[in-house]
């Protein structure tokens, strides 16, 4: 089993580095490699995915990813920009369905914003389409209008594109996915503004046809991230596009307090996936040794469970978490008094004593 | 002063009549004249947005809106479907700039989904540029997949533009509204994946020159979406396009917990403007005399003082709303223990008393 590291910019390297510790600990037959990716690649050889890491990405059974991005990075233009590595990424292993679990652990309840009855307890899986929408749409750019009001001035412009196959899959995705759960799928989309949106609901209305077990319904995204403030208990499996599913996964993580201990996945259709935590690379507080690694850790759980088949090992991180939590540790992020706080390393040594 | 009253649907005509009562009251020459909007004209007239609604709307100095919008007209085709004709307006009367107040009324704290701590005396104002962006954008539609991956396969596809003067005014209308306020500016963008939002983040950075009193920072828009769940209150001002301005001003609505009170104003550049509750014509509830009517009756202040030119008028009402709600009235969405529960047209009556 190949396992890809790119570490990346920030805080991507300590957190990676606590992840890989837990995954030699399991002892399995793992074949790591490392390549840079993001800011760093793009010092080390010039582009922020590097023909080599792209390689080694596609050669390998899962990629482990830390985050990307600095602001000292934000001048250059953008396909050399830090970002441009996790879209290419996506884009050329084909990584279209996204996989954003917003969990609120029993312990942590406290640190969210909203009321602890509000979000105790809460477990919404988001599933957000990777590869298509206006992220990839072609055609871009800038020109002169060529036509409105405005004719003839300066403008840009992005495509918001969908196609049937392409909502088709990834509604299957979504409601395989709510099967295992709690059988309930909430359809987000636009669709009394948006064409793609309306494209969107007909074909996931239609996909469900053969999910006569699982629940949907529509939403509009402004309502959805209305909902999600005001009773996020009551979704399940949240299903949406690539811009739509940007916001509303941030909104959902922020949710419940605790960002820092939120893995995802990203899969193709082999199988293969891209697992990194939720959060970004939190330049302000890079090499101190104070960043959250438990997101990371569970994103190798992940990674053990869908692209590796070893649900046991991916059980056995996940309970090791637990009770690292239940026994009190915490890094700054999720302290809380009575707790102790521990670095980065200490959490990750903690998580191996404990597997 | 003329003023066309469009109470439309579900709620729409209940607390549209409480809005008009409080504007009788004031004893002020207005001039009133009622049309239907909506599914309402539909059923009326065979169209959301007839010719002598519309009519009635340009030749008016303001527009006071109800809601639109009901489930049972969700099959009709598109553009007969009422959310049409709130597209239709704003497109016609280019009401570009929209005004939504994100506040949280210090009787009404309680009832945040958030903590007391991070909604006390929040006071957001959203601007959401209301005629640009993909809500408009063309080329649109369905066709065969052009290119791609998915060439040939049916898709739907939506197109988003901005030009240089339409980010232009809103960014001037932010920062001017700002300059009233705490002085700060947050632009939402996705910089770092759309063309549009490069533009939008470029063209907001040249007219900030033109403010150098005013503070301005840019923020992602998934980021945006996270930071007002964290800490609302670290905003004054924040300007964004259509789309994200539809999404974060739902989101910080329902922040405050009492979007049953938040009015909105959606201006052009002569000053014209429609006026409406945040939030939508709630069918559930149609006809029962429980709906809240203070968003609409706090959307008349706002367009006695943009649209109007009343500034005394506007915060007497205002006041009014203060007394009420101090004296322990309620209706049922912001009802709390200890306070007296009443129906639409008795918060009507207390407003127009209070006065
Ligand atoms: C960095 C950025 C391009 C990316 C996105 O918008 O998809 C990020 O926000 C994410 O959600 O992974
Ligand atoms: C009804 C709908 C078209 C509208 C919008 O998306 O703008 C509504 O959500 C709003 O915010 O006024």
């Amino acid at each position: 089993m190949k396992i890809a590291i790119l570490p990346g910019d920030g805080i991507g390297p300590e957190i990676v580095a606590e992840a890989v510790k837990v995954l030699r600990a399991l002892a399995l037959p793992l074949e790591m490699e490392t390549a840079p990716v993001g800011g760093a690649a793009y010092e080390a050889a010039g582009h922020p995915l590097p023909e080599a890491t792209l390689r080694l990405a596609q050669q390998a059974d899962a990629v482990l990813f830390g985050a990307v991005g600095d602001w000292k990075y934000d001048t250059l233009p953008r396909p050399l920009r830090p970002e441009q590595a996790i879209l290419g990424l996506r884009k050329q292993l084909g990584l279209f369905a996204n996989f954003r679990p917003a969990l609120c652990y029993e312990q942590l309840t406290h640190a969210s914003s909203l009321k602890p009855e509000l979000v105790a307890g809460l477990d919404i899986l988001i599933i957000r389409e990777l590869t298509g929408d206006i992220y990839f749409g072609q055609p871009r750019g800038r020109r002169a209008a060529p036509d409105g009001p405005f004719a003839g001035a300066e403008e840009a412009f992005d495509t918001m594109r969908y196609s049937r196959p392409e909502v088709e899959r990834i509604a299957r995705v979504a409601f395989e996915a709510a099967r295992q759960r709690r059988g309930k799928v909430t359809s987000v989309d636009k669709a009394n503004v948006l064409e793609t949106f309306q494209l969107w609901k007909d074909v996931v209305t239609e996909v469900h046809r053969d999910y006569p077990d699982v629940e949907l319904d529509h939403m509009y995204v402004d309502n959805a991230a209305m909902q999600l403030v005001k009773a996020p208990k009551k979704f399940d499996v949240i299903v949406t596009g690539n811009m739509f599913g940007d916001i509303l996964s941030d909104e959902a993580a922020m949710l419940t307090g605790s960002i820092g201990m939120l893995p995802s996945a990203s899969l193709n259709e082999r199988g293969q996936g891209l697992y990194e935590p939720s959060h970004g690379s939190a330049p302000d507080i890079a090499g101190k040794g104070v960043a959250n690694p438990l997101a990371t850790i569970l994103s190798a759980a992940m990674m053990l469970r869908y692209s590796l088949k070893q649900p046991e090992a991916a059980a056995r991180i996940e309970a090791a978490v637990q009770r690292v939590l239940a026994q009190g540790l915490r890094t700054a992020d999720i302290a809380s008094p009575g707790c102790t706080v521990v670095g980065t390393a200490q959490m990750g040594d903690a998580v191996v004593q404990a597997l």
